[in-house]
């Protein structure tokens, strides 16, 4: 499901757009057979919806679940076929460690180290405060590795990210991961002799990792492996001509901005409301405001319908927030589906609204998946909303005389 | 019109999925203004509709007029551009000759020669009676040629298929057909130096055939060209890790199931009620289960818009029996419309609904043409109906973190 948008076409002016991620904000019908949206008192989105081009939007494909990445790239206007972000990458965006072009990020396991063997590759599942206590004392002796500086922050319970940063490095090297309990060590090997640089480094943190943990009883050595490097990606600004920001609470969702480019703040812990007021202070200083929101994600994901549509509501509420900003474009969607009834994110298609003074202005009355099915969108591929942004901004140039 | 789904991404479980093909099901409206499907009173498949996710599907593509092949290759999830079958092939399922990897299936003409030259490549129209006549003539006296098996069966007239079984067949040798009368036979002449073999045994079977006819006043001889390979094709249980059946009266439909793998059932003479009850008993063996129905699709080409609607009515009366089985998933579509008013297959999109537990009930309450193009469904290329059936039946993972 691609889109046409040569480079050519793009052109400045000084228009606002604002992009509303609510995160897994469609759903599918429960036994009653109404979603999340079908019961949610929503007067400001039925209200921008009633002056909106109104659609349904598919992130990747027919009957394709997406992870969070994809779902923010195809939004972002960024084939997810196409870039598939490596997992160390994801794992270090989503433990919020910064991560720019030429960087190596990794994904790290505290283990146990008895006799020369890994008896225990998740170091007795050790609990985050543990993990975050032994990634400190790591972090203030292993801080340059030849020319390599290394930046590393916890994860949950054993589960680490390192992110290296520093010349020539490759992701073309082994995991240094034995797989299983029992045997010893595996040191990474390049795969390429660009890599041998790489897979030195990578071994030498090891070394000095288990020299620091000497004298820990249980996570006295670590295991490394999802080697990544920052995707070669096209900036927002170099793509599309705008100076973009994006505000989220959670470190992911920032990450995934930063990948493409955009500026981000953060706004961990912020309520909803507080974070869309935030927009208001930085209002002049970009052209492009990607706002996330997380919660609905997380209601669904727990199968909590009610909670869901309660969320749904709080968020309507703050609108008029945004609303005020009287922003040039703006969309209201989702990054996937995350219907309480399934307790995941799903493949339906997403609810989708267009507010702009030159976006046609359907019969859809109610931002919900059937109304939304019925407006003049259509049912749109995620990777079309990024070009009728930017048409309904006037930042696009005709095609051919 | 292609769909994206990686192997990756399957996953197995004990989930049952039908995919009821009513074949020609869709129409156009006639000169009151209604199709087939607008007038006949079918409250099962309403009702089904109504529990349903709704759409059209395209086929092939816009305005593209599907033959059978292509019509059931994109329902199977296999792209009908990329899978073009040989006539040959498909001369042979469809006089129900069984094909299997490494084949090589031709098409046939019994022909009239005197005095060194072909003097009618169609025999004087023998009727299909004598045709089937002179294949088992010709059936009892060639068996095997060199190494290789040959079997034939008669088509309608004077046509017949040959399936060649041995090693190192090629399809790649030129038709042993002059294409014009009062000229001498052809011989079949390799393309390539893998295909001398074939050429060899194609020519020899010609001598033989011509040899066994000789004693008959007009078809005295043959003719043989669309060599066509077996494809090669990924299998539905390689390509989805399913299990499946095909139930079809026809042997076209079961020769194009089994061209994906498909295990077939030979319900030649069933009538749609016993082709459903047959289901019962094998519901236990397979995953997947492809129905189909031809009637529909015959009427539609005799522009009998009336047997039309009743042979519908008659499916929509047997229906339960299939809802009664519970499956997991459930299709009912067409391989492509067969509008009484054109008495021949057509472009026009083909209402498709979806039923499961996860599918998104919408606002359509009337399974017809009018009404499907309202479903959330919208509409979709036939290649996205495997992925959506395999979906929701929780046989897909999530694509990337």
């Amino acid at each position: 499901m691609k889109n046409f948008l040569p480079p050519s076409l793009i052109r400045k002016n000084d228009t606002k757009l604002i992009l509303l991620v609510i995160d897994g904000l469609g759903g599918t019908t429960n036994e009653e057979g109404f979603s999340e949206l079908d019961v949610a008192n929503l007067p400001n989105l039925n209200e921008l919806a009633s002056k909106s081009s109104c659609g349904l939007q598919i992130p990747i494909d027919y009957g394709i679940t997406p992870g969070s990445a994809p779902g923010h790239l195809a939004l972002f206007g960024y084939d997810p076929v196409k870039y598939q972000i490596g997992r160390g990458i994801l794992e270090a965006l989503g433990v919020g460690l910064e991560v720019r072009h030429g960087d190596l990020a990794v994904r790290g396991n505290f283990s146990t180290l008895r006799d020369g063997k890994i008896v225990d590759r998740r170091a007795g599942r050790i609990p985050t405060e543990e993990c975050e206590r032994l990634v400190k004392k790591l972090s203030e002796k292993i801080k340059l590795i030849e020319d390599v500086k290394v930046m590393m922050k916890a994860g949950l319970d054993y589960r680490f990210a390192v992110v290296f940063r520093g010349k020539e490095l490759s992701d073309k090297v082994t995991d240094a991961d034995p797989q299983i309990n029992g045997v010893p060590p595996e040191p990474a090997k390049p795969l390429t002799i660009e890599a041998e640089k790489t897979a030195r480094i990578i071994n030498k943190f090891i070394k000095l990792a288990t020299e620091v943990l000497s004298d820990e009883p249980v996570a006295n050595t670590v295991i490394l492996r999802g080697y990544a490097k920052f995707p070669q990606i096209e900036s927002f600004d170099v793509r599309y001509g705008l100076d973009a920001v994006g505000i989220a609470t959670y470190p992911m969702y920032r990450g995934l901005a930063s990948l493409v480019g955009m500026k981000t703040i953060d706004v961990t812990g912020f309520s909803i409301e507080e974070e869309f007021r935030l927009i208001k202070e930085i209002w002049s200083y970009f052209d492009f405001f990607f706002v996330h929101v997380k919660k609905t994600d997380s209601l669904g994901e727990d199968g909590d319908f009610e909670g869901k549509v309660k969320k749904l509501e709080e968020i309507d509420g703050y609108l008029p927030i945004l609303l005020e900003l009287s922003p040039d474009v703006m969309v209201v969607t989702g990054d996937h589906a995350t219907p309480a009834v399934l307790k995941s994110h799903s493949w339906h298609p997403v609810p989708v609204l267009l507010w702009s003074k030159y976006a046609f202005r359907d019969d859809v009355k109610k931002f919900c998946e059937r109304e939304c099915a019925k407006g003049i969108l259509g049912t749109i591929p995620a990777l079309a909303i990024m070009p009728l942004m930017l048409a309904n901004a006037l930042r696009l140039k005709k095609f051919g005389a």
